[in-house]
């Protein structure tokens, strides 16, 4: 049983006049510890980062850049056959140019969280994985990696030197092996259910599989995406659980 | 006083899984008799295009091409300055593409309307009014052009034969010479007299400017943007003023 | 042993500013019988695309469309994860854009030809294949569907009525199989060696395989991809081939 | 009479599998003492970066960024109506994105220097030089800022406090008034004319107006666009020039 956790969730997410979810980031940025920004690639262009790190400010939550495949039709949840080498290119490219708008800002990185099919890629392509946190080792040491545990991107951390954060997604179901369960379109959640399967998590390192199987769960970040429709509902019945339950919300 | 007239809005603006305003096309398309569809420049994928043409489709709206600059980022709104000949391809590339889709669906094309600053552009620059409307002939004789009265882009349709439907915009400010008074940010507009500045237009073919000035103005359509915020509400409102008053909502 | 043959090669691959392979297009065009040109996903923009139909029209080259993935930075060979349906629109949008600018001269489309990765996941996809091959028996039933023999595409085209034209890859080998032999980088060919292989294939329907098997071929038209290195000196050596074993070059 | 001078060029303006001018950024690498790399907005992507970036380690050249106008299709050269603090953000985004690449290698920025219309926008625009050289003086305090002198960016750069190096173009014409004369397309120049006329400015800091008027010349670096027709063997011939006068070449 925890007294601390961190709270993160995908903010910055628009493209130029286009927005996400319901564009409620103002609305969640209070709620939470840690924003992952995206970069450009699958979201966000510089001056909706810039105008996200400055709502981050506001509110004292750590940033950390959050890169995807180059896709912006796909918003980065489509797999792009690519080499690693290209890959971890064009992740640098994201975390130097977000890093430069926090500069700008006097903002210090806290944490490098990969998004969506890229985010999946490097829990299973351990090439991509290693050379991603050996370049993440010379560049940005003191980053925390957001990622799930025991995936590629896990051990290669590890191996690397780098600080990991381990995640649990609250608006995600597990199989019995623990592992996520992808689908198409997540559809409307009940804030009560979810907001008690992360106390739940949080309380007794326990969550139920899709199939009824209890599993244990270890993690360090309670991760809600912000394009889960009803996101900021689902944001304010966690905090609140948290809140009431004598669980502080803070950054790693 | 008229007893028909034309209520045509920009749909399909979003692009991939972003959307724009309050992403209501499936509410504003049962109101509107003409929708202006883009077609992958300033926004609109190939999937949200042929989503629109359905729903187009589903509430007998007549279908138009709404190419904008090349500019995703700046959502069309920002002038390039490129050659004529350049913007002509740029056009006849989007019309062509959304034709396509069309012709899939088994929808024929109604009108073609530029956006945001290339809709400028033609009111203003007569070589690329005069080029794309000479090439619109050639390739699109029977499409409507819409425009506002007396421009550039107006004068070359003309000449180059083709069939104009001249607007209204019914959330835009005139000047006293009758330009459109270009704002940066659109504010929020009271629908009841958004509502009444539309039937007034309509009944007694007058408007005032933004200074109290009364103008006279003579259109075949009229304009609600789409992303206009509360659109909706506007177009909802202008929709059953119409009703009201028995003036029927139709095509030109 | 055939008296005339197809020699197909992509056109209209640059971008903007930019070209491939050496940018050589002025000098293939003559060459050829069929054009396949970008429509830009992966290259080609609407004035390359345009100024590409007008030296196509001025050496009398039937011309195709050539879409691919959009990816501009990877020129659509990196295999993206995305629907069939998804994909159905990005080929239609591709076809029609470039179908405009054609009208624009007054050029007919004669083939259709899938670019790179989307080519490869058409000759193994059956779901895209027939998706896709069902739409352009809806809007484009006249133009030939250029692919490899006895692939998903080839049967869904026959299935859906299209007229299909084989093609011969004269700049790629063989497996034992008859497949086509995947490599991340061609290597610069000598001329002499593949019009002999050419000549062979035209003559003789034989072609040896990557390990000396000798391997039977029945095809239509002979490919030379333009960004091969030294494309433009293979296809000369291969029109020259051609031409003196009397063998004409037309499209079929 | 200068001892030294630095010898600028842009590089990594490809895109891709695309290249530009005639691809040959090795050969010119080695001939000159400062490199503007591409970051991605108007040309570069992360991996054609990162090669360039190592190629200007190998040979010991300095490095800066370049950073454009988002504009792949027209290489920015099209002026885009955007506001400064959007372009200011732009900037720093691709300042940042290189940067970080740089870091990986072990490389330490030396200089900024905008690209074609964004470049000619900063000799003109006093807001946008303003809020750009405030920027750079807070991100970037030790970058040299090369520019044209006594223009907007000049000045301003003056002002925070920024180093600036003056350019001198030996591929361009200058008018009366010392001003460049934009072409739309430049023309093919013979080395040998522009090498003298580059030993000329270094030697006697003159240079013949477009009219033939002797304007007086005073700067610290010689650009030559690795663009411009024949790009190499303009370089070559004034680098033989330099070397022959015994003018170092080497970074300011």
């Amino acid at each position: 049983m925890v007294s601390t956790i961190d709270l993160n969730s995908d903010m910055g997410e628009g493209f130029g006049a286009w927005t996400i979810g319901d564009g409620v980031d103002p609305d969640i940025m209070p709620l939470i510890s840690s924003a992952n920004i995206a970069a450009g690639f699958h979201a966000g262009d510089p001056s909706t980062m810039s105008e996200t790190l400055r709502l981050a400010a506001r509110h004292e939550v750590c940033i950390g850049v959050h890169p995807g495949f180059r896709d912006l039709v796909g918003f980065g949840r489509r797999h792009i056959l690519a080499s690693a080498d290209e890959l971890v290119n064009d992740a640098l490219y994201q975390l130097g140019a977000l890093r430069e708008l926090a500069h700008l800002e006097g903002l210090k990185m806290h944490h490098f969280k990969l998004h969506g099919a890229l985010f999946m890629h490097a829990a299973q392509d351990e090439e991509f994985a290693e050379k991603l946190t050996s370049a993440l080792a010379i560049v940005a040491p003191n980053l925390a990696i957001y990622c799930l545990a025991d995936t590629a991107i896990d051990h290669a951390a590890k191996n690397a030197g780098l600080r990991r954060v381990h995640e649990f997604y609250a608006d995600r179901d597990y199989d019995d092996e623990g592992n996520l369960v992808f689908v198409r379109k997540i559809k409307q959640l009940d804030p009560k259910i979810v907001a008690q399967k992360v106390l739940r998590a949080c309380q007794h390192n326990e969550v139920e599989s899709i199939n009824g199987q209890l599993l244990t769960v270890k993690f360090d970040s309670v991760c809600i995406h912000s394009d889960t429709p009803g996101a900021l509902s689902l944001i304010k019945a966690v905090r609140a659980a948290l809140d009431n339950a004598g669980i502080e919300v803070a950054a790693p």
